[in-house]
């Protein structure tokens, strides 16, 4: 094998270019066989998520402007109690991933999701880039986040998403080592699958997750980087509403990542509104948490 | 506390990101209690504003050529006429946020503005980046700006709009010198509340302002940007119209921000209108400037 | 009047922005009187134009990949055609705003446009940024663009419209020297207006544009810069429509900038086909070139 | 000629100009005559193609993040296998472009491809930058990969279309000497032409493109380039049913290019799969791989 150092993408030999690919690829899709293939027989596997991040993204880049804090507060103090108001109106329980600099914020946000039935798990600490740490620091970080929440609930998250869905070198390797049983920062699939790691199979379950499912990327007002909420929130109600017939049509899973700060403004709370009665309108729908669902499809990684 | 300049954010220890948070920070919110809850025992609250920037955000910047002045005339000479016209006609008393060197250019403009039942109010010197200035120099601009507009109109402005919504370090303190009555360029809620500093209650109340709720992240075009129209101005327009629409039914606040060379083109009054519409169209509005707005929560601060 | 060398603008002098702002400035409003405002009564001014920019504005930065080169060809060869067809169907004469270069490569292209009934005029000499000329260099590639089109067609164009509607702080100065009756790159108003020059009166008509009136700024693709052609044509086309009816309800005038490399596609010559369909089905429409509008607002000059 | 290093592009003298116009130019249209202008008496002839890119846009950027392969990956896994469902449902030949390196990681792709009736030909080695390469480089990767693709399938690609549409100053000349029969990369008309290199008729057939008729420019997501999905899937789906509709008006070609790792999401499919429903809603409907277009039009080549 060449030194790949200084060399171009084009110039890599087959071991370089198939070593990137293979680092951390899908296993076995564990999708359960139908039918019977969800609990009561349900057709279709709804997971609902939100990403309870509020100021951190702005402060892990250092952004720490009074501004940029009180967009990320509204998500606290104006999103999130509609936001629950609607999951109990629907029934529908969700997953709450939550840094632990925003759980240490406000010590009651977690032990708040547990009670109204909802999942809580990690997303680092102050929503870091992975990226740029060693892999003692990310160990040591994500061990941190777990403790926090675990002291606060009295109950070990079982799942975590990575901040921004970022994925390290170490990553999968600190996913492993903090006994995590799923993670869901990754998109291979639609349903959920075995992570291999260079390969070998390893027992985590991937939840995979999608930018199309995703209120931040369309959504998402960045003033110095040119994001700008371009898409109105009632086409991506109708995107997300084809996501989903399509699930339901297959059997498969529909899974969707939300904001508190984002989603939880009054025009697009509008969306989600629509969007669980449309779902609520079909038979057979699984509503479940994140940790349940990777629990219900876990007997596949014995086969 | 460990010395933070050389850390990363995800190295700072509990005391520098809860002292970035809790800077500047939503206290009590100032909706009054229900019923009679707004004037007339009115629904809703609709609180219209428009930052009357013109040249300045290009001349701010440096940009000085006359294309780009020919832009931010555009909104003085074709799209003002137009929206106090509209205004009058939808019986809309609004306010205006004017840079001092915009009321200097027009000394008829602020007067004329008042005339028509509407509030003027400070909106910077030269609509300058307050996040670059010390807290001398921005009180030293903030000061000339409300000697302009008194002078001007023969009325001190009770409010005080940043310029882009910025907010220094030093703004809160600045805001507090001047002795403005409410600041409307933070978003931690839909509806007014009190700002605290450093956890210390302020007096100063909050009209709460948002980016889904202006016209210029999606509407404007800022060539070398990157920034594009690409918003259909009638689906902003339903946007706006479900934000209406959501806080008629929790009786809260809508407030709205637009800018004259920007929301009067006249594809764009079109929406305006519509918009202006859809809110007569209720009973029980109270249509009322961010001036009187925050008169009739100031007693919440008592509280 | 301090040196503004080292100076921020919020540090400028009364006389420094005052200079910046009235440079160029818009003038008396050139709209005339109604009733009878319009040849023949008509209740609406139409003016069309299309710049004819093919491969310039490519070439002007230094981008001459065959990719680039062939998005321009596009224009020329299968846009252009269908245009030209689609104009002698609505009888809709138009202004074609081309640089000289594009001239040169196909020399019979002008001479076809004024063969049917539209108006040929300057666009620069290969789409230069003005504002990085000398006045000698600005004065002397638009003097050769003038050369160029009056030799070719036999007139000599009336009117300019400066390549992306720069303006440099030469441009007008050239524009009177080349005895121009009117420019077509500003946007101080939606009708024609007279250009001041630092406060005085120039005999030069402007007819303003806008980029809300232009195909390029949500339909252009550029790889690298991170434009897309985001907006939907039909969506555009709506806009398009708002403003014409908003032209006809006052008796104004709708201007339109297009370009046949953007707006020839099939999927965007539809919108412009039915723009057209539902400009001719209103009655009093006066469709025209820019420089027979220029012609018939002249007297206002005199005024 | 003048020196052109140090030259602005408005100091080149019409040498230097034409010279980079007309290095790569359309030559002849290649539409045959009406009537009887393609088989079967058909009024349209219809190319789907798909780029099936996955993992390598991101390989040759050197991005190897585990989180951009798994992006890529979903094509090959999720999204190929319902388009070629999709395609036999409709009965719709394509045809796939593919890296050397994905045909290398999945060798049973491309005879799979080739068995249920589609096309295979040449998309790169690596989806590398042409244009950062010397001829030999670019010769030899593209050689490279035609040897790869003809030992998978027992059968030598006829066509390329460049990676990105990328075209450098050497790229004719290598498809030249690599004795394609065709290219489909560049943009200047919609229907098929003969390519002409510095002026002289070449025998290349070019099946243009169009960043219209591609899903990547507004449904792509590229996190740190600021291209967001903001186009809804259904409004592009209108767009490309425009562009059916035009080119079934005229009799010409409808080509589009798609990727299985943007298109192939459950929510996009929808769009496609409308798209073929109404394509198929028309009589004398050609569908056809690219390759049996280039055929069926190569005799205008000897014209």
């Amino acid at each position: 094998m060449t030194d790949a150092v200084d060399q171009q993408p084009w110039q890599w030999d087959e071991t370089t270019w198939r070593g990137h690919v293979e680092k951390v690829r899908a296993g076995r899709s564990l999708l359960p066989d139908a039918p019977h293939r969800w609990p009561g027989d349900a057709r279709v596997a709804v997971a609902l998520s939100f990403d309870s991040d509020y100021e951190t993204p702005s402060l892990r880049d250092g952004e720490t402007s009074p501004g940029k804090m009180a967009q990320g507060e509204y998500g606290r103090r104006a999103g999130l109690p509609r936001i629950l108001e609607l999951l109990d109106r629907w029934e529908a329980p969700s997953s709450f991933y939550i840094p632990a600099v925003c759980a240490l914020l406000d010590p009651e946000e977690a032990p708040r999701y547990l009670e109204r039935g909802h999942e809580v798990a990690v997303h680092g600490w102050i929503h870091e880039r992975n990226t740029q740490l060693s892999f003692e620091q990310e160990l040591e970080l994500l061990g941190r986040a777990v403790d926090v929440l675990t002291a606060q609930t009295g109950v070990r998250p079982t799942g975590i998403r990575t901040p921004s869905w970022d994925f390290s070198e170490s990553t999968l390797e600190v996913v492993k080592q903090l006994g995590f049983a799923y993670d869901s920062s990754l998109m291979a699939d639609d349903d959920p699958y075995e992570l291999l790691d260079r390969g070998e199979r390893t027992g985590i379950i991937e939840i995979p997750v999608e930018w199309i499912r995703d209120d931040a990327p369309v959504l998402m007002m960045e003033r110095f980087q040119g994001l700008r909420p371009y898409m109105p929130p009632r086409q991506l109600g109708q995107i997300w509403k084809d996501e989903f017939d399509a699930a339901y049509a297959v059997g498969g899973v529909f899974q969707l990542t939300m904001h508190p700060h984002i989603i939880g403004h009054r025009s697009r709370l509008v969306v989600l509104d629509d969007l669980l009665r449309h779902i609520r309108s079909h038979d057979g729908v699984w509503m479940t948490t994140h940790a349940d669902l990777a629990a219900h499809v876990a007997p596949g990684l014995a086969r």
